[in-house]
C-alpha cells in the first residue's frame, strides 16, 4: 500500500500566495465592478527591456534550424551565462566567485526550496520570523520539524524580527546547523549592514553551521555602504550559499531565471566528522533532477549584463524604488508607522490600531480593493504588520494610495 | 554543525550521462581530427517546427510590452495549456482526464525525480533493470534503500526486463508500494502492450500501489493496438501518475517542458489508513518549490497543437522512426541482435562477444567514433547490452552504421 509523506500534512493550510489568490478571486467574483489594485503577491509589471527580448527571440530562432538548434542545455547552466554572472555580478565588484560555482535555475523559488535536500534529515534549521514561507515549508515537508503551534513548528529555531531589533535577527542562543537569512528581505525590506553580515559569518565559521543566503533583491540595494553579497564578507566562502534571481530585476517572474552560488571551498560533514564539498552534492542534485534552464531564457539573461541591458534593468529597479518612495510618504502622511521600501522593493507597515494582519487584508480589499500581504502570513512575528509591494504602475500607485488615504 | 544528507554518498560514481560526457570528452582531447558522432544521450538535432517557435518569439514580444506584459505562471501551467493538453493529449483520444488534472513543468526528469517526496520515506520502491536512472537515484538520495552492492541497492526491488521477458517486467513477488514503469522504454525500446499494462493497473488496484508511468516517447507509438496512455486502462485513474514531455516530440530538450498527470481520485494513505488525494499533495509541492515554466515556452508548446504544429511534430517524430529503421536495418545486416527502434526512438542491442557494456562503449568510441550509451549504466541486468539514440541527422545515421558495418 502506498503511504503518503506524512510530513505535508503538518503544512498550514494552503501556501500564502494561493490562499491570498483564493480571497482575491471570491471578492473579484461578488465585485465584478471593483478595480482590484495588486500589491501583495510582489509581481512586477514592467516590460522586459528591449535588449533583453531580443535576445530571447533571437535564442528562439536559433532553434528553429538544424544548424544552430540547441539541446539540453548543461543542468549547471551554459558556460556564457556562467561567465556572465561571475563576471558581472561578482568578479567586476571584487569579490572571488567562479563561474564554475555558479547554477543556472528557473527560480530561486526553486533553489531555496530545494537547497535543503543535501543537508541531513536531522539538520536543526534556523529562520527569521517572518519569513519567506519557502524556507520553512521545504522544511516541514523533508520531515524536519513537529507539528505547528500557534504559527509555529516545534523543531525549528525562530529568530525574531521585530521593530525592536530593526529587523534584523540576533544571533541564535543555541548551535544551530542551517540558517536562512534573506536581504534585502521579503517581507520586512530591512537590509543587512556589512558589520550585521559579518557576525553571521563569524557565528557560521564558529560553529561549522551553513548559511543560505538568498540576495534575490539585492539589486535594489543604492547605499553604498551595504553588501550586495555575502561572499564580501571575509570568510563567507567557506560557509555560505548565496541565491540570486533575475525576476525582480530584469523582469523574469514569468521568464524564469535564477542562479545559486556554491563555493568549491564550502563543506558540510558526515556524522562521523568527514567534511564532504557541498559543490559536489548539489551538483549531484541538479543533474539528477533538473535539466537546465531553457535556452532562449539563459541567452536573454545574458543579454541583462550588455551595457542597454545593464542600463535598462537599472531603469526598471529605479522606477520600482520611486514607486517605494512615492508610497512612503503618502502613507506616512496618512499616519502609518512603515518600515522598508528604500534599498528594497517592499515596505512593511504595522496595522492600524484595530485590526490583525488578515483583518486588515480584507479591511483594505473590501474598501480600497486594494491587494497586501498579511505579516502574520509570513510568520507568527509577522502578526500586526502588513506588507506592500512596490511592483506596480505608477498611476496605480498613486490611486492606490489615493484609497488608502480616503479610508475611516 | 551542517551534516550532510549521507544518503547521496551511497550514490553511484557520476549520473550515466555525465560519466558518458567525461569519457568523449576525454577521447576529443586526445583526437581532435576525429568525428564523432553521438547516438549515446538520446538528444535530438532538428530544428523546431516553424509554428512553435513563431509562438515562442510572439510570445516573449508580449513581455516586451506592459499592456501584455505577464509575470509569474501559475505554478500548475496556464490555464491556455492544460486545457490543450487535455483536450489533445487525451479527450481527443476518448481519455479521462480534466484540465485541472495536469501539471506543467519543466521537464519529465525534474517530475520523474521529484515524484517520490510526496511518497513516504519508508515505501517499497519497484523499478525495471535496466532503468532510467532518475528513479533509482532519487529515491536513494532520499534515503529509501541500502548500500549499493554489484550494482543494485539494498531495499530497491528490482524486475528484470530481460531477452526472456521481451523486455516488459512481470508482476514483482512480494508487495511493493511504487512502481517506476516507462513505455515506450527508455533504455529498451519495449512498448507494453494493452494486456500488460492491464496487469499492472489491476496489480496495484489489489494492493492500493502506485504506478508511475513514464510516458516521455508516447509519440513513438505507431501501432494502433498499444496503449499512449495508461489512462487508456480501466481503473488506472485509481492507481496511476502519467508523466509526459515535449522533448522527444517537439524537439524541446532545449527548451524544457513536460507535464505530469494526476487524477482527482487518486489517493495514497496515511500509517493510519486515512486515504491522502495526491492530487493535492503534489500540487502542494508544486506550489512551494517551483514556480510555473517560462510563459514563451508554454505558448510554445501550445501551439505544438495546432493543425501545422501537429503535422510539424508527426514529421519529427516519422524521421526519427525512420532513422530508428535504418539502424536496425544495416546493424542486423551486420549480425548484431536488436531490439527496440519500432514505437521508439531507442534500440537496444547485444553487445558482441567478448565485449561487456563499457567496453563496446570504449570500442565504438575509439574505433568508429560513436557514442552509445553502455546497457550497464541502466543497471545490473543491462549488461552486455547497449543503447543507440535514432535522434540524429540522416547523413550522421548512414555514417555511423558505415563505420560500425567496417569494425573488425
Amino acid at each position: 500500500m502506498a503511504h503518503v509523506n506524512e510530513h505535508y500534512l503538518k503544512l498550514q493550510a494552503g501556501y500564502l500566495f494561493p490562499e491570498i489568490g483564493r480571497r482575491v478571486s471570491a471578492f473579484a467574483d461578488a465585485n465584478s465592478a471593483a478595480k482590484i489594485i495588486r500589491m501583495g503577491i510582489g509581481d512586477v509589471v514592467k516590460g522586459i527591456p528591449r535588449p533583453i527580448v531580443d535576445a530571447m527571440k533571437s535564442a528562439a530562432e536559433e532553434l528553429a534550424h538544424d544548424e544552430s538548434f540547441r539541446g539540453y542545455p548543461s543542468e549547471q547552466g551554459l558556460d556564457f551565462l556562467r561567465e556572465a554572472i561571475a563576471k558581472n555580478e561578482y568578479q567586476d565588484a571584487g569579490v572571488d566567485v567562479g563561474a564554475d560555482e555558479i547554477f543556472v535555475s528557473d527560480g530561486s523559488k526553486c533553489d531555496s526550496g530545494n537547497i535543503q535536500e543535501i543537508f541531513a534529515a536531522d539538520s536543526t534549521i534556523a529562520l527569521t520570523d517572518p519569513v519567506y514561507p519557502v524556507y520553512c515549508d521545504s522544511n516541514v515537508m523533508a520531515g524536519r520539524t513537529g507539528a505547528c503551534r500557534d504559527g509555529r513548528y516545534d523543531g525549528l529555531v525562530y529568530l525574531p524580527c521585530t521593530e525592536d531589533n530593526n529587523f534584523v535577527p540576533a544571533l541564535p542562543e543555541q548551535d544551530v546547523d542551517l540558517i536562512y537569512l534573506c536581504s534585502p528581505n521579503n517581507p520586512t525590506g530591512a537590509v543587512m549592514s556589512r558589520d550585521a553580515l559579518a557576525e553571521w559569518v563569524e557565528y557560521a565559521r564558529a560553529g561549522n553551521a551553513i548559511i543560505l543566503f538568498d540576495a534575490a533583491y539585492e539589486g535594489y540595494i543604492t547605499d553604498d555602504g551595504l553588501p550586495h553579497s555575502i561572499y564580501e564578507i571575509d570568510g563567507a566562502r567557506e560557509v555560505a550559499i548565496e541565491f540570486r534571481s533575475y525576476s525582480k530585476s530584469a523582469g523574469f517572474t514569468g521568464t524564469r531565471c535564477a542562479f545559486t552560488v556554491v563555493p568549491r571551498e564550502l563543506t558540510g560533514h558526515t556524522a562521523s566528522g568527514e567534511p564532504v564539498a557541498l559543490h559536489g552534492l548539489w551538483n549531484r542534485r541538479q543533474s539528477t533532477k533538473f535539466n537546465g534552464v531553457s535556452y532562449p531564457v539563459q541567452r536573454a539573461a545574458e543579454a541583462s549584463y550588455t551595457p542597454e541591458g545593464t542600463a535598462a534593468v537599472r531603469g526598471l529597479i529605479a522606477f520600482y524604488l520611486e514607486n517605494a518612495a512615492v508610497m512612503r510618504e503618502r502613507l506616512a502622511a496618512c499616519g502609518y508607522t512603515i518600515f522598508g521600501g528604500v534599498n528594497a522593493p517592499y515596505l512593511w507597515l504595522r496595522t492600524p490600531a484595530g485590526f490583525d494582519s488578515w483583518g486588515f487584508f480584507d479591511h483594505l480589499l473590501q474598501n480600497a480593493h486594494v491587494v497586501g500581504t498579511p505579516g502574520s502570513g509570513f510568520g507568527a512575528a509577522g502578526e500586526g504588520f502588513f506588507r506592500l509591494s512596490a511592483f506596480n504602475q505608477r498611476d496605480a500607485v498613486e490611486e492606490a494610495m489615493d484609497r488608502i488615504s480616503g479610508l475611516k
